[in-house]
This record gives C-alpha cells, structure tokens and sequence, in this order.
C-alpha cells in the first residue's frame, strides 16, 4: 500500500511536463495525419463486413487482424484458441398486421440466439404490449397465455448518456422472452434499443434460461414499435404474424487475436488495448467495433512511428465473441491469470468511432486521481470527462484490486442509431472523430507507461 | 466600473445554487421530449430548401419564420427591412481536362459573388497550382498571366479545432481573384473548405476590388482537387475548361425577422439569441444556418413552455444576409444603437447541430470568469468548453465594451463535411444533438437573465 502511495506521488509530481505536453501534441498530429485506422476500418468493413462469432467473415477478420499486426513490425503476434457459439440468421424474417387498410408489413429482425417461428411457418397471435419486465411477471398466466409479447418501453431520451438509457432498458430484449414464456407467450418482440425514430431493426444478445421454453424473440424498429402501439391502441385484439428463419450451430473454434511490444524495462508487466473483432451479422460492425479494433492497433502503430519503445509490455488484443458469449474476454483474463502476468492497466474502445470527450475509470480512487491530473495535458483535445465507470465487456473478466480499466468515451448521441443493425456502415464513421479516439488512447497509454509501476 | 465589480460579485455568490441545478434539468428534459426545433428544421430544410439572400426561398424564409413565432405566443413579433444583394448560380457548372486517358470530368461550382465565364462559353486555358495567396503575389506576372490559377491549400488536419483550420485557409477563397487578376490570369479554382476527401464542391463568398478585373471563380471538391493536382504534376501545360452560368442581379428588399419577450423588470435591457436565416444555394443550408435558427427559436419556446418570462427583453432575430454581406447583422446593430437599446448579452448558433460541448464568448475578462463559474451547472450536459473566443458573424456588430457576446460551439469534427454543399442536408442533423444546443443556449439565457445586470 506504501508503494502505491508513492507511486501516485511521484506521478502526480510529474503529471504537467512541457515534454509530455509535446509528445502528446506528437501523438495527436500523426493520428491526424498518418493514421491507418480509417483504411484499415474501410477493408474490415467493406472487404469483410459484419462478422459474428462462429461465421466465415469472423474467421476472414482473424486472418485480417493477424495480418495487419505482422504488418506492424511487432515483437509477437499470436492467436488465442477458443470456443465460440455459432448462431445463424438465415433468412430475412418478415413480420406484418392486418388492419381496416389491409395488409402492413413492420421492420422485423431475429434477436441474436433466438430460435425460429419454425420450418415455414409464421406465427400468429394477439399481441399484448407491456412496457416492463415487472409488467409481465404481475400478469395472471389467462392474459398472456398464447400471444405474442411485445416489449415498448423505449430509451429514456432525457438521459444525456444514451449507454444510461440503454442500460436501463435492454432487460427487455435480453429477459424478455425467459419471463413472457413463463406466462405462456409464444413470442416476443421487443422495441429496438434506439433512441431515434428509424426504420432499422436493432439486433443484440437475448437468452433462454435453463429449463424453460424457448420462444422467438424479434426486434422491431422504433417507428414500426410506434405504428404497432397505435394499431393496437385502434384494433382491439390485433393479431400479428412473425417469421423467423435463425438456427443455432455446434460450437466452433475461433481466436483472439494478440501483438506485442515487449517492454524495455518490465516485459512482465502488462498493458493491454483492446476492441472487439466480431461484430453482429447486420451492418459491417462499423462503430461496433470495427472502430475499436482499428483505434487499438492505431496506439502501437503510432508509438511505432514515434519510435517509442513502451517500459511494459504493450498488448493489442482483438478479442473474440463479445456480442454474444464474451468468450474472448474471459479466455484472456483466464490465460493471464494461469501465466501469472501482471496487468497494470487495459483500456478498451467499444463505445463507437464518434468524437472522444474522455474516459471512464475503473479501478482505484488514487488512479482516477492520479488520471484527472492530466486533465491539463488532454483539454486542447476536447478530453474534459475523466470519471469511474464501465471500462469494457471484454476487459473486465481481468478486474482485481489492482488493475485499472479504463474505457474511451466517445459522444455517445448517435451511438444507437447504428448499434446491431443494418445502419453501421463504415460511411457512418468520420476520419478525424475515429483518429481523434485514437490518439487519446495512445496518449492515455504513454502516460500510464511512463509514470506508473504496478 | 463599480458597479460592474458588484455585479459579478454577486452573479458568483449565486451562481451554484440548488434551484439552477434543477432549472437546468428541467431545461434540458423539456429539450429532449418536447422541442420542435427538429421538426421546424425539417419543415425550413424540406419546404423551403436552400436560401439564398435575394431568392424566393429566401422570401418564403422570412414568411416561415414570422409564421412560427407568431405561434409561439410571443409580445411582439416584427420584421427589420434591409436591402441584400441578388447573386444566382444558373445551371451546374461545368470542369473538365483531358489528359492521356481522354476526358475527366471535375466536381466544380462558382464561388458565390462571382462572374460567369460568359454567355454558353468555356474558360480554357493551362492551370498553375499554388498553395497560397503570397505565393502568387510572388510570382512575376508573365508566369500567371493567361492562366487559371488552382489554389490548393488544404485545411491542416491537424488543427484540433476545424474552424481554426478554415480560418487559416479561407484567404484563398475570399480574395484569391483579386490577386490573381492582377497578375494576369484568366480565372481561379479554388480546393474546397473540407477536411475530408469527398466529391462535393464548397460554395462560398469571394469578393472582387473595386477597379479591378472580376474573373471567374470556381470551388472543387478536395477529392477534385488532388485528382487535378496528380494530373499538373504527370502532365506539363495541363490546361483546363471550366464554365459557369452565375449573374449578379440588382439588390433587392429583405428582412429580419425579430420576435420578443417583453422583460419584466428591465424591459429597456436586451439579451438577444439568434441565427441566420438565409443559405447557401447548395443543400439545404441544414447545419448551416438552419439549426442555428430553429435552436434559437427554440430558447424562447422552452422558457415559454416553462412560464419563464425573463427579467430582460428576450430578442430571438432570424438574421438575413450573413453568407454574403452580412447585412442583417450590421442592420440590427444599427438600430440598436440608433434606438439606444442597452444589450446584456447576445448569443449566436452559427457552427452546426452538432453535439454542444460549451460557448465561445467575446467579452470582458469578469464575464468570462462569471460564466466559467457556471461549469459545475453545464458539466453533466457535456458542456465543458468556456472559452475567449469569436462569437458570431451576425452578432459581431453589437460589440461595445459592455455588451457580452456568445457563440455556442459543438463539436467542430464534422461540420466542413457539409458546410456550403450540397451535403448540407437535414438527414445529416442528429435531433439529440440540435436539441441538447437549444437546451445549453436557453440554460445560459437563462442564468445571465437571472444574474447580470446592465
């Protein structure tokens, strides 16, 4: 604990040097100016695309980010061997009502793991909207018995985070078919996590609970949630027809993808950067989290080009599996704990390629302290908001009491206009907002490295 | 002076109370669930369009804005008459070269102000790239004579903020005939104002000296621009033809369009908000100014909606003429003065819809400090930025040595993506963001109203 102390003393003594404030002036006009992360986005966007766990494009995106690391002039590149689920969409679902006008067809989609409506079949039932989970667990069994669910509670637009308005509203899309089938539904489906009015159905991760039934859940857009609600609200016991076409797999084997820089003076102490490979299967996995990928391998190809060789161990991981089973992220934390490696500090970019404003901290008081200290050497980058939080899916499997994680925090209003859904695009990511997070990351990382010890 | 000292002392000792904090919230709610400043948008972008001062958009403009703050309910809404110039741009322009490969077409418009190249004629004559204004000052004249001259200067990616970069890159734009033309040449193509490598030529004001030769001046794309560029370089005396179809007409009438809320105490005093209401030719003048408009119409709906009747008089006044003569803007202050009216403080949205993320305020050193105070307020909202700086073209006339004038500046990333193009289209605002600008703008309305004095 004495140790710790000093440590933060002697950072905090340190922490506004004009050599800091001129390297960090270094990173950002390289990031602005020989950056690759914007083509290397546009090739695992375009040449790749969407890439779920399990799919031929994950295994190409593997292949790409080994590539791309050998490319690098690292000291190590290697893969990490995991198991990961293998669920396919298939087909386009089709999902549509019957009103006095005739026939109205809604922007569908399977959420991630459902089962199908069966072989060609739809199904059809009254649908009952409820608002909540709780909603649902205080009806009697007659109300819901035999009809199709549907969740619309819609994110909270006046939370200015919309990850808050999403956090408390996704237990609707990840819970709600457990508990409606509790209660005899035969289907959910469930308003998109968007705080926009769109027509793109928003995919994401649901699951069934041991034991229970297994019934299709859908993803509906939010202009066609508001469409359905009003139908309802003007059509006593409307009925809708659904259709799915997805199928779970057999486990297959995927990979993490690592690179080093060994670390000139504690190569077994660790600093791990992070974003995920896998994406979900509609889009191209753009902001979620082609951006994180490129912005990760972007920090060691910029301190390559400083030709600053990192104290630490400096780690890219591109991890596998965190849209729907984190396997990545647990392996990796797994492994480093088998092998006794110290990590001083991960830092993850899922949040979207969008302007960076900070980061989010989790760990101790004394290294969010030790952070907001540098407050000074980041405002002229628009960097204002250092706060404890969520750093990561894929990094946390690695919190102990010593390890800080810390997540980039990027503007977040127009994260979930493209989140799990046709509409990220790599046309959606702007140049210089992705090479902005970039260059944090990198500076946050030349700072932890040269100031701090584990 | 005195009295000034007092003042702030006083705006300090109240400036973090618990009632602001909740004011604010409630500020910010309203904003986000019940604005109408993105509908107004669509409605000034969709049926409207592009407004340029003189065109009959421009009148339907005026007409636009007097309608929808007659429906705001406010105590006085009139219009200021000024005369605007009368410049169109005819039929798309036209660029070509032809080189080994046959002909390449360029993107290209005329600069607005500028001449035509003549009734159905083509400018044709040998390029020479310079990079600036004093290069070309430098250059004997038999080198430029004849010529077109290709001003291709990009804006530094490396400037964090991008209105620094076009700052230090519009002289090119604005004056680059003039020099030219005194050295002989025929015409000027000018890179456009834009970060990023895309097809869409950038409109803009230039202007020509009295007594000297007005020569055509054209935009192109920055893609255009490198592509042009590439072929100077493989192909000595490379000569281009450019055609253009743009005329000045004589003057005609326009207006402002002023609505008030007449202050309860200090009627006389006047804090006013504003944008401009005229565009650009290209697009749908969305970022710019069309949200700046609907934002400030929007600070006098939410206080309404919250039964707020400010101690001063609140103005909102939709500018005419800021593109290309800023008439307006010098007509306002004119009347101000000529009326005596004493302004507290003037705010302008000129920058985008984009994420807010603080004010650039042309005051005192005590106003500026004043405001910082009110961090601990904006911090939750992402507003962090309070800073010295430029204000805003419309309201610039006001500047005495009292007034304090404020822009609100949003993340500057993506604004030359659109600015003066026909990228500048309502699809390319984010409601969120529009509707957390109006929110920051009303909250520091209404803290100034609350703390300051004449």
């Amino acid at each position: 604990m004495r140790i710790f102390t000093l440590l933060f003393c002697l950072l905090i003594s340190n922490s506004i040097n004009a050599q800091d404030d001129k390297t960090l002036r270094s990173i950002y006009d390289l990031a602005l100016t020989k950056s690759e992360a914007y083509e290397n986005l546009r090739d695992l966007c375009k040449n790749i695309g969407a890439r779920l766990s399990g799919s031929e494009e994950a295994d190409s995106a593997v292949v790409w980010g080994q590539n791309i690391l050998n490319n690098l002039g690292l000291d190590t590149v290697y893969l990490q061997e995991i198991s990961v689920p293998h669920w396919e969409r298939g087909r386009k679902e089709k999902g549509y009502f019957y009103n006095e006008k005739g026939k109205n067809t809604l922007d569908v989609c399977a959420l991630g793991g459902s089962v199908s409506t069966g072989m060609n079949q739809f199904i059809k039932a009254e649908v009952l909207e409820v608002h909540s989970i709780e909603e649902v667990v205080a009806l009697s069994d007659s109300i819901v018995n035999g009809k199709i669910v549907f969740f619309n509670r819609p994110m909270d637009p006046k939370k200015i985070s919309t990850f808050s308005a999403y956090g408390s509203c996704v237990d609707q899309r990840y819970s709600g078919a457990v508990e409606a089938s509790k209660k005899g539904a035969i289907a959910v489906i469930v308003r998109s996590m968007n705080v926009r009015k769109d027509d793109f159905p928003h995919t994401g991760s649901m699951a069934y609970e041991e034991g229970g039934d297994s019934i299709p859940a859908f993803a509906i857009s939010t202009n066609g949630a508001d469409y359905l609600s009003e139908n309802i609200l003007s059509f006593k016991g409307l009925e809708l027809s659904l259709k799915s076409y997805c199928k779970t797999y057999p486990d297959k084997i995927s990979y993490n993808v690592v690179g080093e820089i060994k670390g000139s003076k504690f190569p077994n102490e660790f600093i791990t950067v992070g974003g995920h490979l896998d994406s979900w299967d509609l889009g191209e996995g753009a902001h979620d989290d082609g951006a994180g990928v490129v912005q990760s391998i972007e920090v060691l190809h910029l301190l390559k080009l400083m030709n600053i060789r990192p104290k630490h161990t400096l780690r890219v991981v591109l991890f596998m599996n965190e849209e729907n089973g984190n396997r990545g992220g647990i392996h990796y934390a797994e492994k480093a704990a088998s092998k006794n490696e110290k990590h001083l500090m991960a830092l993850e970019s899922d949040r979207g390629g969008f302007s960076p404003r900070g980061f989010s901290v989790s760990g101790t008081n004394e290294q969010l302290e030790a952070i907001v200290n540098w407050k000074p050497l980041f405002e002229a980058y628009g960097i204002h908001e250092f706060k404890m939080g969520f750093a990561g899916v894929d990094i946390n499997p690695l919190k102990d009491d010593k390890v800080c994680l810390i997540g980039l925090s990027p503007d977040s209003q127009r994260y979930f206009d493209h989140h799990h859904s046709d509409n990220d695009v790599f046309e959606e990511v702007n140049k210089r907002e992705l090479e902005l997070g970039a260059a944090s990351m990198t500076a946050l990382v030349y700072l932890i490295d040269k100031y701090w010890m584990y």
